[in-house]
């Protein structure tokens, strides 16, 4: 389901998790285990692609409405020490993103360096509210960081979804290229990373990046909390058994 | 002076205090009250629109200048009041800028959650400046929070009035429509706020917006208090007089 | 190699020291005397201008490789008493960016309150990583402040020096005018300034930029430390030395 494709210094992870690249709680652990390990296997950066033209559709839905709720707690831990192990990653993390990234795949995109998006009729976007999930704090502020208060505001309360070069103007991408051409031009800005001193980039980067840890320092366990009452309320699990029904039809 | 027209779920409260919309006393606590009362009288959503071109002219100078020092004080009280009200509202406020904005208007407008404003030759801006009128803390935090940090200062400092499609490039507007679509693209924008489930919506929005509730919780009194001495200073009272005279020729 | 050139209330200080301007001590302490005593001497507000097609080539690093640790310590702290000084200015205080702008060029730039750049094939950039140079941590705070954070992020880890054009777009400049009429477009910047009621000006502008005070205060002694430990590294000091090679080259 991940798939690990090493370019000299750089490793590229690659979503391999048909149809949809939907992260369940072994994709998510497979990418935290992938990404922290890296360093030590001797890449300098990392890109995090996908196969298909699904960057990923976010969360499993289906698959976590099985799990009880100390199922969804420690799959919360989970899928914020992958953020965690994303953001902070001591080498930079290209995002490839090769198509539509709704909800969790745009989660995963903006917690990266860079990203590099396909042009055309794809959508971005966390739209969490859109399927009855609140936002959590941090994953608020990191919006914030990428595309400033008043675009981060618009996006999460309304949940919405941009097309791809609407996400470009906004800065919730940083450039468009055609499909095919993503995962070369995600390469590309890996290698720009390492052309460059490498001390003083790493430097410069801990501190363009230190209030990221500061954002995760400050995530409370009980915002946490709060959001797994909210998974188990009534609104929330009316709208997400809806979408896993038109799911199973779909793939039926 | 203040209409209100209720469209299902939707209730607009429209400035009309001809000619200019302007504040005065008597429609800043009117607007206050209304805001704060609209969600108990079953309103899910505000639309703050105005009749005519001018959404408002911003502060009623002429019967200002009445006021003295303890009446300034108690009328300054009043306005960061209503601006606390309009930000902190429990339902979304989708601005509905049917015309210039200057002062006043751009202040009510930022403290929004969204801005339309009526596309062609009107201008909009926080030229408190350049009207004598320092800007308190608050005012500029909630400007830098919708543009960031260069442009407020840029605005602020110089009290520019810039066109419509300057505020529209610089996030001062969220989006332009012909100036009779105004109306109707607000509630619109209003209607899609309701159609996200309500719970995780407002859940976002508190936390989208929980920066507003930390900068009216930082505006010191003090503040205030230099605001008032500054009032009364021969500098702004000159400038402020001048405005006065100008615009009792204009309307003789 | 400070010119002085006074027009009215607007003191424009000239860069004057061929062929690129180059940051030495004695040109840092010119300076900083020249932004302070400014006011003094009468002047409301300032443009920061050079003479050529570079604007300034940044720290004179010929110079400073000649230095020993003692030396590069004070030329540090008075690098950084002369941004203070441009960024604490009680006067306005004009960037007329005449071509040009690498590293320490750009890094002044930053610190004024408005930059006006020659259009055409110029470049502007903190381009310090790329020799060797992590970025202190007051820079990229100011530098976050002008161009938000995703691009500081962006431009400062990977030193990237960007065309006039895209440095526009970002808002790593505030506008473009054709070369010759750069002076000219921050002179009358520069009169806007004085244009509005000066105390309400000023109160709002010391407001707008309070965050630069605190940014200075937050500068961390031994952030600067572990920057004169890494200027001695064999990573920079072999990356600088090879550019001192090219510029002797060059200019031979």
């Amino acid at each position: 389901m991940l798939e690990i494709h090493d370019h000299d210094a750089i490793r590229e992870l690659r979503l391999a998790r048909p149809p949809a690249n939907a992260l369940d709680p072994d994709l998510v652990s497979a990418l935290t285990r992938a990404v922290s390990e890296a360093p030590d296997a001797g890449a300098h950066a990392l890109v995090l692609s996908a196969s298909g033209s699904i960057y990923s559709g976010g969360l499993d839905v289906p698959a976590l409405l099985t799990l009880d709720r100390e199922g969804i707690e420690s799959f919360l831990d989970e899928f914020l020490e992958m953020l965690r192990t994303v953001a902070l990653s001591e080498v930079p993390v290209v995002a490839a993103v090769t198509g539509h990234a709704p909800a969790g795949g745009a989660v995963l995109a903006i917690h990266c360096d860079h990203r590099v998006m396909a042009a055309g009729a794809f959508r971005i976007g966390l739209n969490e509210v859109a399927v009855g999930i609140p936002l959590p704090q941090s994953l608020h502020s990191v919006l914030a960081r990428v595309v400033g208060r008043r675009q981060a505001e618009r996006l999460a309360v309304r949940g919405l979804l941009v097309p791809a070069d609407e996400a470009l103007a906004i800065g919730l991408v940083d450039e468009l290229v055609a499909p095919e051409a993503v995962v070369p031009r995600a390469l590309e800005i890996a290698r720009a990373y390492l052309a460059v001193p490498p001390t003083a980039m790493r430097r410069t980067r801990e501190l363009a990046r230190s209030d990221l840890a500061a954002i995760f320092d400050a995530e409370q366990r009980d915002t946490w909390q709060r959001f797994v009452d909210d998974w188990f309320s009534a609104e929330t699990q009316s709208v997400l058994r809806a979408l896993a029904e038109r799911l199973a039809k779909k793939s039926a």
